[in-house]
């Protein structure tokens, strides 16, 4: 059958919660339909013998009879199942396994430290941007993996015995969230660290990943603070101290802190503190995906882009049928007036990057509808997952497209976070030029422009009776002087 | 050029405004990528000898260059110009014609009354839904176009010489808006349709559609006030009302009528007034497209499909990728479980036609992204042109996909004019219900599930021991039993 064929699941059994991702391969492009998560709190059952309790293995059959149900649809070969450190510890594992294979009806993969370290690498590599050579951390509820790694390939793995879920029993087992809890936690995982720190340190790195429920929720708190999005030594100590503040773990209260993320938070930001640290590390960012990801990209032998953002931008031209020549003539026209401006505004890789970015999808609105179509556009790339842009990116590349056109709303362009926001009323004004001299969809009618920038007054040359010639786009320059000294931005046109 | 040569430009002359509609064939859509209007007002310029002054001349062709500059990227068999009352009208048109064939550099086509009606009709025909024997009513700035039709068929065409501008220039050139400016005004619309009554009666036809500023101002006025789309001779004589209160052309207020629209409102409601009474319509909708939609399609040599709707929805599912097995499931469900409550419930074809229409685009959310799938359905169905559907039915559309799963906005299924509110609550359950069974994506595994209605009382029984085969589902059920007892619809399970 059709549909059911071009379904693939992964599951991970974790030492803290069981997770089933099901998605669907359409042209190329993964599609999630389901997505199921129980917290099982395996770990929680291993007692000091490494033995697997009765109830917690109960509890894993329960929430593995529920995804049998959905598996049963889906063709072996396209699923994986695998199951991670506290299956690893338990000795009594086999007993569990054992049922466990039986109730999925598929096997059901107990893998190394360093297998997990691999795989959540490529799952990392096929969902985030960024430079080439990096460092993956990923705190789990029963390991943490090191991972260094440089395009597709890993360099060095590493799979240490501690997470959230462990750390949490050991050190915040009084529940008390005391100055004394965090630094006995901190200093076990410096323990840890310390031994494989010169070895990751000698495979360096250029951006540091982070890819567990620890990061994601320290995301979600500096987005709810509006914070930028960069995880930095200094804001973690600070939500360190805003944690002892509150006293109790159940007291605990940070904005953006959802209950769900809660109790294995302490333990998790005290992993991360060590880790950074340890390893020197200036700042981190949020992976678009790990473990469950990997798995997925891996049956789905998609090779590994050495640019993630341009196979993201092909995909999302093609999914929406965006004129892909007409999104390419107003990118280079853009970039043109970047250069010509460059020596004034010093707009640096990074941001000229976006820029190209949002001109090759300027037009995805207009799948939607003609009206609006800046609307739609600014709608549809905040909720896309684009593998290759972080948070803060994807809400700057709505802010400009939504400001393509007609009226400028200064508000919207300084809601984000990855650039300051007079960057951005920059970006915003080339995107608008290049959009209305490219707007006859043709190579050989764009102008020879000029355009100087005088601190924030522009001036655009134009060939002699080039105005006269073309009176549409006369109007909607002149029109544009107008919505632009509405913000009182200067552009004059001669 | 890939890009230009996809391009198709419709162009009309009218007699109130000049417009440009530049589409895209995108894999058998139409993507709007332009549209421009200048309100050139032709028709004021026109004196009693049918001489067009040079002013009004200059005004168009002024209008013309702008045109042009775009036109120039289009291929010439891929552009239609025509134009329509008052170039059939002015006897020195032939001047105004021949500047304006240079500057577009293409072919002005005087339509006669006739054609311009069929080709209203073809653009109504390829964007209107419901009953295939329709009316449809054309009021222009110079011109009235009345055809009956069935299909894709014309039976009878007719344009008459009056239109909201010439009609605003002869019964309201005092700019008073007083009863008896209506009541010449409808008597003079009288005088003109009286003669053609008995034939287009004779044709006949099941709906009655409108396809002009007026009924479009109309369209927004109900809305805006929260009423329901159908157009009745009760809500036009109610708008006369209002605008004699008003008392003065200037001082025209009405909630939900632009400026824009407000100066040829009163004369097109005066006309529409006396065809609604001439020719005993019950009630009118506004027409997805007209003249220029007509050129369009005609350019495309897209068939005229029996059924406007299956068209869309085929459209829709293979644009956004849905699964398209999985939408018929859902359907094939959602129609047995409204068959077996249909008793208690009597869903009439309408009904049970728009849960079909939501069964097939239910997943349209995943195209964005699997988190929020719902909302972003919403979105979508809210926004996108979807020919064959009023407005309204998208808005219950749109309501039906946002509260598809998980919590139930009670608020949002009253917020649209459909169908009541308590018709659209049974939708929803209906619809709800249906996606839960269809979750497995096989059909082998639909469960032989009975419906039954007491009132708002469902009971769901299902074979024995099914529940505890099915975990999942059972679990799913017994959420969804939870959701809605806490809207208090009463869901029970045996």
């Amino acid at each position: 059958m059709l549909s059911a064929s071009s379904l693939y699941a992964a599951i991970d059994l974790g030492s803290n919660s069981f997770h089933m991702l099901v998605v669907r391969e359409v042209a190329g492009n993964i599609q999630t339909i389901a997505r199921i998560k129980r917290k099982v709190r395996l770990a929680a059952g291993l007692d000091s013998n490494s033995h697997l309790s009765d109830e917690a293995m109960e509890r894993g059959w329960q929430c593995l009879r529920l995804f049998s149900e959905q598996l049963q649809d889906i063709p072996a070969e396209q699923i994986r199942v695998v199951a991670t450190a506290t299956l690893r510890l338990a000795e009594n594992a086999e007993t569990f396994l054992q049922t466990a294979q039986q109730i999925l009806g598929c096997p059901v993969n107990v893998i190394s430290g360093e297998d997990e370290a691999r795989l959540i690498y490529q799952g990392v590599a096929h969902t985030t941007g960024g430079s080439d050579k990096r460092l993956v951390v990923d705190i789990g509820g029963g390991s943490t993996e090191l991972v260094t790694g440089s395009g597709s390939q890993t360099t060095s793995l590493f799979s240490l015995p501690m997470g959230c879920v462990t750390w949490l029993e050991r050190y915040f087992g009084d529940r008390h969230l005391g100055k004394e809890n965090f630094e006995q936690a901190e200093q076990a995982a410096h323990a840890m660290i310390r031994p494989i720190a010169a070895q990751l340190r000698e495979q360096g790195w250029q951006v540091c990943v982070g890819a567990s429920g620890t990061v994601q929720a320290l995301q979600e708190i500096m987005m709810a603070q509006g914070m930028d999005e960069r995880i930095t030594l200094g804001k973690l100590q600070q939500l360190k101290q805003r944690a002892i503040q509150c006293g109790k773990l159940e007291e605990l209260e940070i904005e953006g802190l959802t209950l769900e993320r809660a109790l294995v938070f302490p333990s998790g930001l005290s992993i991360l503190i060590a880790i950074f640290t340890e390893l020197n590390i200036n700042s981190m960012t949020l992976a678009g995906g790990a473990l469950r990801e990997g798995l997925v990209y891996g049956m789905l032998h998609l090779p590994i882009d050495r640019d993630i953002r341009s196979r993201t931008l092909q995909n999302i031209q093609r999914r929406f049928t965006i004129d892909a020549d007409q999104a390419e003539r107003v990118r280079h026209l853009a970039e043109s007036f970047a250069r010509q401006v460059n020596q004034s505004w010093k707009l640096d890789e990074r941001c000229r990057d976006l820029l190209d970015s949002a001109c090759l999808m300027h037009e995805i609105g207009l799948s939607v509808d003609f009206k609006q179509a800046p609307h739609h556009a600014a709608y549809l790339i905040r909720h896309l997952d684009l593998p290759g842009f972080t948070p803060s990116q994807k809400k700057l590349l709505a802010t400009l497209l939504q400001n393509q056109g007609n009226s400028i709303d200064l508000a919207v362009l300084s809601q984000q976070n990855a650039v300051p926001p007079r960057t951005a009323e920059r970006l915003c004004r080339l995107l608008r030029l290049a959009i209305i001299f490219a707007s006859r969809r043709r190579d050989d009618t764009l102008p020879a422009v000029r355009l100087q920038a005088d601190d924030d007054d522009l001036s655009l040359t134009l060939p002699a009776g080039w105005l006269e010639a073309h009176p549409l786009r006369a109007e909607l320059l002149e029109q544009e002087c107008r919505w632009q000294s509405y913000v009182h931005w200067s552009l004059t046109v001669s």
